[in-house]
């Protein structure tokens, strides 16, 4: 029997510490080249990248002094607030912990803030590898989120470039040839959370190839992952 | 440079269709020993396995006529109810639709309902997986599972064995030596999500070996995932 179609997540290492104005998708594709051959890009490849190097990239970076001011800031709504907590909705939709704001991985005395266009710095990065390597990769740029009900975070899509955030079973077929009436996977957050698996926090790795996934190309984005308000029972 | 530490997602395939009473273990380990040589078990592998056939071989199936009924009783508490959508808190804690009461890939005329206690199930199969194959993997059993804020489902872990379900940064230092003190990533959520990717709804997948994921050997549960109702701001 012959192997089945697998899956693998490769983290890219050797992308040097970003700094603003930095052209993020020249150091991932000078990492790439330098890495083991089987590294370089492939049709069908996924390149997840942190949204803290797309920040800092982007210098979406403030003084750590105002970061309650800022995650208020960046906030359409706030969601919950406790003494302890803050949920809010970001100007780009996404409910989370202090709008993303978020002092991990940056130099002291700063906090790092969402891209202001998180799809279209997907969309840039996509393009300008697509130029470097020869091979335009879907791209995902991943954050590290709370839920609701659950313990923990996981790594989520907030920009998404070259694919359907989507797998839609609907109208599809089970294995009893029953119609599944409900499925839709969003495939672009298990490939961010995937992907924070070989990035961890501490390791200083901020992308990753995602080979293999079952995704189907397109030009989705990450917005279209977003509940639209008045279909969401929890904002 | 040599090849970075990497990830793979293998499905295990030419499981038959499961039944009431099988061995759900003994399937596994006969497709393992049928796939090719490198999807055989190594330490530190973790089996991921659809909550659909743990539920099939412990026969929790009942009529489809009773699915409402079946989701109320499967059910501690209703958190959101819409004419369309009933959000529950099961007895387990989980809160997801309908209790996880599903008709896809069940026979026509019954739904399935969660195995009574997946983190039980999870240590058995994770100990028969040990005694058939002589490698004891971690073991998770994954359901597909809406979420508040963002469309789409995604799958995760509602049953875990040998494995910390959370990977906890909380008190490591990031790549700037400073404290991280909010991270504590539900590695065995993005392990399930990972894991769907070869599975899919209609491939009759149902089981799926995650090689390289950055997990901490344990005596963890998924019930340790679930956020108590308590420090929980949205039930």
């Amino acid at each position: 029997m012959s192997p089945a179609p697998r899956i693998e997540i490769i983290p890219i290492t050797g992308i040097p510490e970003v700094v603003e104005g930095d052209d993020l998708a020249a150091h991932i594709a000078e990492a790439l080249a330098t890495a083991s051959q089987d590294a370089r890009l492939v049709a069908g490849d996924i390149v997840v990248v942190t949204q803290k190097v797309v920040s800092k990239a982007e210098g979406r970076l403030v003084g750590a002094g105002d970061r309650m001011e800022a995650a208020l800031a960046e906030a359409k709504r706030v969601v919950r607030k406790t003494a302890s907590t803050l949920i809010t909705e970001t100007h780009h939709g996404h409910v989370c912990a202090n709008s993303g704001v978020d002092d991990s991985n940056v130099a002291p005395g700063y906090v790092s803030l969402l891209p202001l266009d998180p799809d279209l710095s997907a969309r840039r990065i996509r393009a300008r590898l697509g130029r470097l390597t020869g091979v335009e990769p879907a791209v995902v740029i991943s954050d590290t989120f709370g839920r609701a009900w659950r313990l923990g975070q996981t790594d989520i899509a907030i920009g998404v470039a070259g694919m359907d955030p989507f797998l839609d079973y609907r109208g599809e077929l089970d294995a009893n040839g029953k119609v599944l009436v409900a499925t839709q996977i969003a495939v672009a957050d298990e490939i961010a959370g995937a992907a924070e698996m070989v990035m961890g926090k501490s390791s200083g790795v901020c992308a990753a190839v995602v080979r293999g996934a079952p995704v189907k190309p397109g030009r989705g984005t990450a917005a279209q992952i977003i509940r639209p308000v008045a279909e969401d029972l929890f904002r």
